[in-house]
């Protein structure tokens, strides 16, 4: 068991590109509480029955006045993650047998959150190769067509980074009558996210991805409309959110959300500066002869797919093979890409300095050189 | 927002005597790497589709050979806590309408974990005052009049810490044909516990409970009997685990109750010597006249109930009311009593040094002669 004692994190202290780890880097903020609330159920000295209930520490404010202000939505609860949100609104508001209606750039998760709870689900598909684009008038003739309980929208996708137009989703949702959810969880803490102006009834987002929060910790905002129901009390325990089983996020990842939360409130404002340092990365990528930016151009978030024969090319004669990629960059100080891929790889430019940035676009280039 | 930065725990570096605080304080060998596996994501770096399987850092291991021998069973799962691994079990073994039988003195969670899955929760009764025990007998003859679709045992339980006879529960479980969960929040990690000696086919854990580990976090045993539906697969999704929406626990909570387990599994082999302590304390809290242990006697848990009649009568003339006892013993660096409380109080001795024991029954008994 001693494997246990002092483990330390390989890939600690180098530029980490995998987008599920960018927008999860701990604040100095958060850092700095790590010790005082590590303990246990540290948050629940003060409890009086309810997580959203508790004062001390202003658990209360939090999720009550400030999260509602940030996502604009009437009723916010935090959440083991954004999954977890999600199997807890189709649980909620379908029956075993229901259809609900996605878009074809759905996380993995939506799907086992579905089938989790006896769901079908039906696809909006993606319009293909190179941008991947989801159209958001295909939702009327789906939601015609599969009559779903409930829409889903990824906003944006985690495969091709691409930002929907949610707005038209949730117009045509509203339209239709159907309740209408947004997975945010690669955008709510890194762009500015209003779900009163994406028409939506729901929306859950991600701590640990995108909130500079230890994992696992999700927020699942609800519309007046649906808040009693997904919110519902026990009968037998009134205090208690029947979804919730009572708690959800009791303990330290709740702390380093709210530790972190007044810069995370803050970089959302600088997302055009993140927006701009993505596109430059791209534009700089495909410098290299065989290197593709796949998705949406130009590019409206730090999530980028691309593919690179290039770096398959190298693969065929380089002595690591298909690892050279990934054992390159490791060598230059920059994790984050799947060990062994080289045809295509994904990574997020989010929060990335202007030197990390330009360290970055040199190590690949030199490595196209190879 | 200020309020968020710099949130301090009042009740840091006081004498926590809260039964749900004492098995959760972390081991100095979990606040080490708090800092380096606090980012969000930290334990996927080297993912390949299923927490259960990362080996880096060796959660393979920890859940595949080290828990499962450590709780006697076939397989174990992590999750987000006792409750979510009650509810998975429920929901995957039972259809909405079906009935369950649990422990009277189960915890609320329970109530609530079957609640959410549509099940009509029957109770075998406990014995009444002053000892409040299950009487494993009975299970027999609920089991035929309810024909439950499972049995659930509370042990211990969190209002009296009373150890029921979970062997025997087993037993006539297994000879009525019903598959049989421990709800070990309060024991596993704290006492040893075999589900094999219980003849448990389920049992949930509490890491922030009792494991040393920050929240929330849970462990999750099934017998092989019944691993597979209860940890059966995605139909779409193969790596993907159902009812755990893919993946649980994701995140520092993990990394701690991997640190901290070395000595969690050596504190364990020290239970006499907390039963010791609980029975001490006990006997001289029953020194002062008007206070009485609830529950089994001589006790076998650190979860002790007090009937405090003494305590109510100085309420009535303390210039502070009923907030008297709170606050005279925070004076003295010892919280975790529920504020506004004087007719009885839960504490646990878990873990208590001899001198902060001492310094615990010293302030009782001052407290009862003001």
């Amino acid at each position: 068991m001693k494997r246990f004692v002092g483990m330390r994190r390989e890939n600690y202290g180098s530029i980490n590109l995998n987008p599920i780890q960018r927008g999860g880097i701990l604040t100095p903020a958060a850092r700095e509480v790590l010790n005082e609330w590590g303990d246990g159920y540290s948050v629940c000295d003060f409890c009086e029955g309810c997580i959203h209930d508790i004062k001390k520490p202003p658990i209360d404010v939090f999720t009550k006045e400030i999260l509602p202000e940030f996502l604009e939505i009437d009723s916010v609860r935090v959440t083991n993650g954004a999954r977890e949100g999600k199997y807890l609104v189709m649980h909620s508001l379908c029956e075993k047998g229901d259809s609900i209606l996605v878009d074809g750039n759905a996380h993995y998760s939506t799907y086992v959150a579905a089938e989790r709870a006896g769901l079908t689900v039906h696809a909006v598909p993606n319009l293909g190769a190179p941008e991947y684009k989801i159209d958001a008038e295909k939702y009327a003739e789906f939601i015609d067509s599969v009559k779903p309980k409930l829409a889903v929208l990824t906003y944006p996708d985690g495969s091709y980074g691409n930002v929907p137009d949610a707005a038209r989703v949730g117009k045509i949702c509203h339209e239709k009558g159907v309740p209408y959810m947004i997975n945010g969880a690669y955008s709510v803490g890194r762009m500015p996210v209003s779900a009163k102006n994406l028409h939506a009834d729901f929306i859950v987002a991600s701590g640990h991805k995108s909130m500079a929060a230890c994992g696992p910790i999700g927020l699942l905002g609800a519309g007046k409309e649906y808040a009693e129901k997904v919110f519902r009390k026990s009968e037998k325990y009134k205090k208690k959110e029947l979804e919730l089983l009572g708690c959800s996020a009791r303990g330290l990842p709740l702390i380093t959300l709210m530790a972190s939360f007044p810069a995370v409130v803050e970089r959302t404002s600088k997302w055009d500066h993140e927006i701009k340092t993505a596109r430059h990365f791209s534009s700089e990528l495909e410098k290299i002869e065989g290197i593709r930016q796949w998705g949406e151009k130009p590019h409206n978030h730090d999530l980028m797919s691309f593919e690179s024969e290039a770096y398959y090319k190298i693969s065929e004669r380089h002595k690591k093979n298909r690892f050279f990629l990934y054992s390159e960059l490791k060598d230059r100080g920059i994790v984050g890409l799947k060990p062994g891929i080289t045809k295509n790889f994904k990574v997020s430019t989010y929060g990335l300095s202007e030197e990390e940035l330009q360290k970055v676009i040199d190590a690949f280039t030199e490595i196209s050189k190879l």
